[in-house]
């Protein structure tokens, strides 16, 4: 329990909530917003593998290894991705972010805050592969995911 | 040591070097190939802001969720990412994956597990914020990054 909540920490450190040490290494707003889509597709891809898992052939070592990337990513500092300049499409890059992402920080916290935990407990119940908590964790991430994108993503 | 060597069987389950129970979600293969894309993006920020902390002040927290988040994609099973048909452009979905990785099982098996360890090694060395020794661990990514890329990347 307790490295779970110094990795909830460390997680709301990684999404830009408190202040870290070293700034977003990339400069360019195009760069950022095709990392932060990176990101996003790379977790969906785990997302998905983690359902097809719950809805057929339970294998833990992927569900593991997919929950542990997810967890990763999320605790990695997205926040960082969200400069200046990283509101509106540039060029061919384009992005769904909504308006609000950039100014409404308490439900960007608020929202951050519930996906890192969801995203940290479903990596460790995945551990241990009991299949009906690991769906249920799964479905709270999935309904964190929702949340932000209800908010915050253009159709 | 148990628990590293544990990883990185996952690891190379991960990547699809022992058969799993459960194969690629993803059928499309320009949709393999843009998540393959996605996950080499995401780990190349994630090098990038553990090169910036090296040269720069020493920010333990970043430092550790950037290496975690590399090694969770480097056990993720992107081999699966590797399907049939992802060999070639489709229409502007561009590859530079060489002929020689859908081929030279043995050579990509060999890089795959080297890549494995040292994304594996630095995680954990990462953990204890020791600059130096981070240094060679994140050395020894690199260079098994370039190795890969020397070999089946095309310029």
């Amino acid at each position: 329990m307790n490295k779970m909540i110094q990795f909830t920490i460390a997680g709301l450190l990684g999404l830009g909530i408190v202040t870290a040490a070293v700034a977003a290494d990339i400069t360019r707003p195009e760069e950022q917003i095709l990392t932060r889509q990176a990101g996003y597709k790379f977790m969906a891809w785990n997302m998905g593998k983690i359902k097809a898992n719950l809805a057929g052939d339970y294998n833990q070592q992927q569900v593991k290894a997919a929950a542990n990337t997810i967890a990763a990513i999320a605790n990695s500092g997205m926040g960082a991705l969200y400069g200046p300049g990283t509101d509106k499409n540039i060029g061919t890059v384009e992005t769904r972010a909504k308006a609000d992402i950039f100014t409404d920080k308490e439900k960007v916290i608020e929202l951050a805050r519930q996906f890192v935990t969801a995203a940290n407990q479903l990596a460790e119940i995945a551990t241990n592969g009991d299949k009906d908590a690991v769906k249920q964790a799964f479905g709270q991430v999935g309904q964190s995911c929702k949340s932000c994108h209800d908010k915050f993503r253009a159709d």
